[in-house]
């Protein structure tokens, strides 16, 4: 088939299908919605891009994606030094920042341990956290990661490396998620949400 | 909620949170992506979308979108000079385009009319679309617009528009679409597949 377009316009939605959530389809819809408001998005969405290009850094304490290193959440003296909350991706570290639930810092992973992927413990950040915990004022550290085979593994080998430094491990509870409905949810978190019930 | 990472990023996730499709949480995960991968997809991205503001323009003959004017399938002289199909957006050209289904030219109206929205004959590219009827070569025109009540009431517009100006004007058929179960369609859809049956 012929493009259908010119090549820079081709190459844009190639570019933005490779986005996560985006496919060939919704790219070409983005693309097209992006022409129609010029002034109003696209030319606004090359500057942000190029911005972000320029400025956008990993934080090298805890691994957030920020604008300044160290990230904003590392730079703000108020929060609690006693406690890291360890994630998988910056994603979750967003996700729970979010969710105001927790007030000490983060730790990235970049991901979890897979033997099917090659992934060992040299390719997560977990040396650096091992040396975090190790800072007198660090007490507690909670590990966040998901609930899932790969997540549990890598917990599983951090609470080893962390055994004999002192801090108090924790994960986060499983149960019912607030809002779900018990006929849609799997028999594991069933039981998991039995096991730990709670007095009321 | 203090923010949760730099000016730039958060201003990055706001403009794809405009884009059809994406909403702030797919946002923020395609811009992790794209600064997961800066060099792989956030630069090439950056010269991408400043290529296609710098280059993107509208067909001043059909209203395609191109990166040059007339587009593409205007200027393609092997293609049917007798025949212009008409749609309502780049969306369903570049549609009718990847099937391949038409050989001859297009004219994009640039959506329906709509009393409730405030769109009339002089919002769309009707009053050109008349004139390029017009032209002695042209003795076919096709309304390709969505079967949907607007795009029904802007196809009827249109051929009393086309009137005494000697073309042909023909509409898509109705049917049941291929690969499309019985049960699952709707009963406009059934009737006009029955009316417009078939010998095999």
């Amino acid at each position: 088939m012929a493009s259908l377009t010119g090549p820079e316009i081709e190459r844009l939605i190639d570019l933005l299908a490779k986005l996560p959530g985006l496919g060939p389809r919704s790219a070409r819809r983005a693309v097209l919605h992006l022409i129609k408001k010029k002034e109003a998005l696209l030319v606004p969405l090359a500057r942000a891009i190029a911005d972000a290009a320029e400025k956008a850094a990993v934080c090298s304490v805890c691994g957030n994606v920020d604008t300044r290193d160290p990230c904003s959440v590392c730079a703000d003296e108020r929060r609690d030094p006693s406690t890291i909350c360890v994630i998988e991706e910056v994603g979750d570290l967003w996700a729970l920042e979010r969710s105001g639930a927790h007030k000490g810092y983060y730790h990235v992973l970049g991901g979890t341990l897979s033997a099917l992927d090659g992934i060992g413990p040299d390719e997560l950040s977990i040396g650096k956290l091992i040396e975090r915990a190790r800072e007198a004022r660090v007490t507690e550290v909670i590990l966040a990661m998901n609930a899932t085979v790969d997540g549990q593994a890598t917990a599983h080998y951090i609470v080893e490396q962390l055994e004999g430094s002192g801090v108090s491990v924790f994960r986060l509870a499983h149960g019912v998620p607030v809002g779900g409905e018990l006929d849609y949810l799997d028999d594991g978190t069933l039981s998991a949400a039995m096991r730990a019930k709670r007095p009321v």
